[in-house]
């Protein structure tokens, strides 16, 4: 190998550290860093939880020699903090630890960053290197960089279909009906897996008032994202799950109702673009990532509004040959994976601006 | 095991060496036949080419000892015939062989025969036993038995399609441009098997014209089937493959055209039902089944007119985003396989009439 092809691994070993921090740092980007001497690894650290140390403080924590950190390389996948936030500035301890060489995947876009932290590591006389592996960096972290860029959440699509496409067999809008099963118990684990890892989750009205869902994840350890609904005129009975007050639950209304702990009414105009006040609700409340779930109404809605970042879509192998349609959108698959028989696809959209 | 179970496997024996004519003996039925003498198999056979011996003949002349025959049982899956087809009635062989059981899982639809054969055998004193796992004999000759039933060839509709439900990206009526790849290397290979499984093979004239298809079986070993094609205002070019007069064809038509070896123009009436004309010209034909490939015209004309027995559907991990709608139609899944990531149903209708 190469001397680049090694720094990859290096690199590729902050992503794999980073990524342990998913569904615990958020609205934080993912970080590890590793601290290499002489060609070996002395110390490796990652950002655990949202507000406890950086990925750069607990890899120099973990250095028992740090005599040794005046000869060696620090890899970490995102620029290096230059200001107080929760913690203290990591470009200021990089200095102050005396280690002459940093090298970086992807540039922080969080203006209170945006270079200063590079910037100031060159200034005091670090060698520093950026965009290395830039977008498996960017791949990594994309709902950050969606939240920073796009100024909202990263939006995961979300649903079930049978082969020929429905979402649901037809049903009125009652809870006493049960919806058709389309995933397996297996693949609901992993639908609860995937709620661990984002800020939020969302459903229409409908699918409240059909399914009264709880949304928590029940079938995987972790966090419960923050429950988000669409009730325009305020039609989910007050005493269904979802208002439970167990979990932060923001309800999108048009209607007046008062806060009550863990339950907020956030009133919007749904005569005008409902879908993006909510997410610049949403973006101010810090909320990284989102999934929609659905119904049928809510994910037309987004897609409509061109805003969503990727589908999740298992197809079973059921036949409805009637019902609710599932929603169409123009993108490509990126992954495939199949478990009992269902075909989950990821899909990217073609136009992703 | 009990009698009824030892029974079950002798007959369950004759299914399996009837399957081995599949694609060799329609438009007869498939049937097996087993001769079991004192708890042991003492002669098999099936009909293995139309025209040539039947399972009986073939199963009687594997025995060795014909003196055993007087103490044997013969299972058999179909009704033995009364009459001379193209070869003598075998329930006369059996009397003048003196075996002195036969059973039976189906009585042959054939007016012909139509229990002809059992009353044969039991007037000269055979002790014969009929409607043995008979519905597991009717699954198997399905074709046959929907062919005497329905006077009509067995319809298997088939089709690809992405997992968001199209058949096609959107294309002009042009062979410039190829058809998106649905299918896998492996799955193509399953399709051409089918192929040498049942007796003709269909598609509309839009496809005929865009894909210039061959519909052949040129990925597995066997008979190529009857090749179909509706061309009402004969609009497919003289040149293309499908005129290539290699393989028996049949384009039905509203335009007059003089036949050619290999290629036979048939006048149906397109004012009235095409389907239902060409169904009953295919049954005067003799042509057990049919492989309906599409396109969605004509996929959806048979769904119209309610005629399919069986829907073979695959989907494979694609998003079009637009295109060319697959059909919809009402049915259960019956079976699911996976090959290479694609999902294969296959479907029944629910109302099977």
């Amino acid at each position: 190998m190469n001397r680049e092809q090694i720094e990859a691994c290096y690199m590729r070993r902050c992503f794999q550290l980073a990524a342990n921090g998913l569904g615990t740092v958020a609205p934080n980007p993912m970080v590890g860093a590793v601290i290499v001497c002489e060609g070996k690894i002395i110390g490796e650290g990652y950002h655990r939880i949202y507000g406890e140390a950086h990925a750069e403080v607990n890899a120099i924590a973990s250095v028992d020699n740090k005599e040794l950190l005046h000869h060696s390389t620090m890899y970490v996948n995102l620029e290096p903090c230059s200001h107080f936030g929760k913690t203290p500035p990591c470009s200021d301890l990089i200095i102050e630890m005396g280690i002459p060489r940093v090298v970086i995947a992807n540039i922080d876009p969080n203006p209170k960053v945006a270079g200063r932290g590079v910037q100031k590591m060159r200034k005091a006389g670090v060698d520093v290197t950026t965009g290395f592996l830039e977008e498996e960096g960017t791949l990594l972290n994309r709902r950050f960089f969606t939240f920073q860029t796009k100024h909202r959440p990263y939006v995961q699509l979300k649903w079930a279909q049978s082969a020929d496409g429905f979402l649901d067999r037809p049903r009125e809008n009652n809870c006493d009906v049960p919806p058709v099963q389309i995933s397996s118990e297996f693949t609901k684990m992993l639908v609860h897996k995937a709620r661990t890892e984002e800020s939020a989750i969302m459903v229409g009205t409908n699918t409240a008032i059909k399914d009264n869902p709880k949304l928590t994840a029940r079938r995987w350890e972790g966090n419960n994202p923050v429950r988000v609904v669409v009730d325009r005129q305020l039609r989910i009975p007050a005493h269904y799950n979802l208002f439970d007050q167990t979990i932060p639950t923001l309800v999108y209304t048009e209607q007046k109702s008062s806060h009550k702990p863990n339950l907020s009414f956030i009133h919007i105009n749904f005569a005008e673009n409902a879908i993006q006040q909510i997410m610049d609700d949403l973006y101010k409340r810090n909320i990284l990532s989102i999934i929609v779930e659905g119904g049928q109404l809510l994910l037309n809605a987004f897609i409509t509004a061109g805003i969503w970042d990727e589908a999740r879509i298992e197809t079973a192998p059921l036949w409805l040959g009637d019902g609710v349609k599932a929603p169409q959108l123009d993108g490509s698959v990126v992954n495939t994976e199949i478990y009992d028989n269902i075909q989950i696809l990821t899909i990217n959209p073609n136009s992703n601006l």
